[in-house]
């Protein structure tokens, strides 16, 4: 007889399974356990009754602890008042290892208590809900660009030169002749990927050793980055709201049961998945004035900016083409005003920030290496990303999305921290 | 109107369509040019007729050269004569970007001078190929571990410490006071995440400063590692053997192009793509030591042995329970046999080496503090490891497949450096 899922117990009812996984609760009453069993695909509610097994293993079980891993045989039943509608009522249980007190218990621990045992804590329900969501997040953006046609381009993560300089790098040494750099982004080279399959996303690590220590910010996170030949900056806008909607659509088909764990809001999803807010940087900049007087336009937005900026809208808010001097190099000079680039940021509702970066790039060849040397950056190592203004040149677009944040922000978690399985962060390298 | 992509072409035909592109080759024969255009999703041949557009722009085309960026307008027809069976009658061409005499030509080039280039090697037809296929085998192995319920599960690539030595390892420097090391595997922490999840994989990449200048060899390459609670040996292998069927039944049926632009055999896949030959350690030496009579019973498999043993089967080889004093400490022992560990290789046909590694995973307490002490690991940077055997321990297995070694075999080229956008290698860190 094989094991059941837990996932998928609504397919056995009135049938025996056998369900391989921990304990994640215990209560007794007289001669009833519940026992309340995670298999890591869901929690299911077992029943033990003193008349249905012997004295001895009935014993056995009132002293099980939490987190103990246990082998159990019985019959599915439907039963409402069960949480999750099905109850298991159990003929026979193994105990394949009988956990250590737990350390994670009902009571609050501290933020450091729990990443220490980050390992232990994935176990836990908002943990759990919480990747469970990433996983969605991440399915949801692969679907949409397969369906699409885009190609899965991994760009490297080794980088052999710091054009913009090492801060905020980390370096290693690349045996003995050279130094390598972790990749911030993987960009430039979508868009060498981009010329060769018309369309293509990268899907990987990047790293920034910056020293913030905010709820937004860790070193190592994941970035999603589209690229699209003979995509403007509006086509790049519209494939970004329509990943987004698919998202959260997604999210809000497949994990109902995570989103009440988190108890999130989700009206505030549904309200969000409608046609998104869009305005200039120049209006952006109005907004922001009404409260802070002291911002000059021209300026790049601080945090609290963009919390002023979200919170006026129900919908992930656009803002488009920024001032060209607190912009990239690569980002294309507007032809209707060479003071702004056709640029791109998104922010998520409720303060939760930029989730998204974008622009159309610069390509023409005189004004990206003209760009270059008023960024005073060392055109020797670019001459490669320079090569595709030389070659078939064409216009194209592409943004990043960071996963976390927009994890963190459906989930309605607070600091990024909880959005990837290890974090890394300024003060945290373990486990 | 909107512009159309070569992949989809047979639903136009008979209609005009926009396709964005670049010139792949043309030839000119009196009062037509030949056209091959590229999109990034296919090629399509497109007639240029002197008596369809004016003579001006008619001799505009017959001095554009390749990789030129443009954007032609025409009537689809179908030919079968036409490579892909579509012909595309032109009616209109802009010229978006004439290019530079474009240094990858039809003749033979050097590795390096194509190694410097790759980002324009790219876009020639095996690179495309290979990255194609490439993009089909991971799309494979996603949709076979979301049907069988795994969560994605990404492992941090920033690691707090070398329990296994610095050799083979890059090192960075983690903010003032820490190092830290590029991870050469995500298995540790799916371990984790199976008892979290119940299933898991990571998907990323993989480091190793490995001084080895060999064609199965990356300095960086990508590995997909699952990783399942209350699986044993025999669970983990069908598992492997399962995916790699998925893998080339997927690429069989969606790559036939591209496997005919590589001229891969494709009987050699239909014919790996059954029941797996399955033989012990034991087996194989037999079989190495009557090539290899200076093979001595206990040691690891050269790449000239692993050559010889592939040879003898047309599927992919399982190789199973290897001497535990040249396998990793976290490998579960055989209770069979104490000298042996739980552990499977699988080696792809025709001499392309190991794909995959895996095991049964020690989940006794004291076995494998024992077998850290024997390996002479330090224990405390092992300590969240360990709790996984003091809270709940179950039995569980996983493996790592190295994904370009995986496409390397079903491209049939011969050096991994191929089948990754931009290949890191032990004298290669550019572009």
């Amino acid at each position: 007889m094989e094991h059941s899922y837990i996932e998928e117990i609504s397919a056995h009812e009135g049938h025996e399974v056998i369900i391989k996984g921990w304990i994640f609760n215990r209560r007794s009453s007289g001669k009833i356990h519940f026992l309340m069993i995670r298999d890591g695909t869901g929690i299911i509610q077992g029943v033990v009754s003193a008349t249905d097994i012997s004295q001895e293993l009935f014993d056995t079980v009132s002293t099980i602890g939490r987190e103990s891993s246990v082998i159990v045989q019985g019959v599915i039943k439907a039963d409402k008042r069960a949480p999750g509608g099905y109850e298991l009522l159990i003929k026979d249980i193994s105990i394949i290892n009988s956990s250590q007190p737990y350390p994670i218990t009902k009571k609050e621990h501290g933020i450091d208590f729990l990443m220490e045992r980050r390992h232990l804590w994935l176990r836990s329900s908002k943990q759990h809900a919480n990747l469970r969501i990433r996983r969605s997040v991440i399915n949801a953006a692969h679907d949409l660009f397969n369906k699409r046609g885009f190609t899965l381009f991994n760009a490297p993560i080794l980088m052999p030169t710091a054009c913009e300089g090492t801060t905020n790098l980390f370096e290693t040494d690349y045996f003995e002749k050279n130094k390598a750099y972790l990749s911030q982004s993987g960009q430039l080279y979508a868009e060498a990927g981009a010329m060769a399959f018309g369309k293509v996303y990268t899907l990987g690590p990047t790293f920034r050793a910056e020293k913030s220590k905010t709820r937004r910010h860790l070193t190592e996170f994941w970035m999603l980055e589209p690229e699209v030949a003979y995509a403007d900056l509006d086509n790049i806008i519209c494939l970004a709201e329509d990943m987004i909607k698919a998202i959260i659509t997604t999210v809000l088909l497949d994990r109902q049961t995570e989103l009440k764990t988190l108890e999130r809001d989700t009206e505030k999803l549904k309200a969000a998945n409608s046609q998104f807010a869009r305005i200039s940087y120049k209006d952006a900049v109005k907004i922001v004035q009404e409260t802070n007087s002291s911002f000059i336009y021209g300026e790049d937005f601080g945090a609290l900016d963009e919390t002023v900026l979200s919170n006026r809208f129900s919908t992930p808010l656009v803002i488009h083409r920024y001032p060209k001097k607190i912009k990239p190099f690569y980002m294309k000079t507007d032809p209707e005003d060479n003071e702004l680039v056709l640029c791109v940021d998104i922010l998520a509702p409720d303060g939760y920030g930029e989730i998204i970066g974008g622009s159309q790039r610069e390509d023409d060849y005189n004004i990206l290496t003209d760009n270059i040397k008023q960024h005073n950056l060392d055109q020797a190592s670019l001459e490669w990303y320079i090569d595709l203004r030389r070659y078939g040149s064409v216009p194209h677009s592409g943004f990043g999305l960071g996963i976390e944040r927009l994890v963190a922000w459906i989930c309605g978690v607070k600091h990024v921290r909880e959005t990837i399985p290890f974090p890394r962060l300024l003060e945290r390298l373990w486990p």
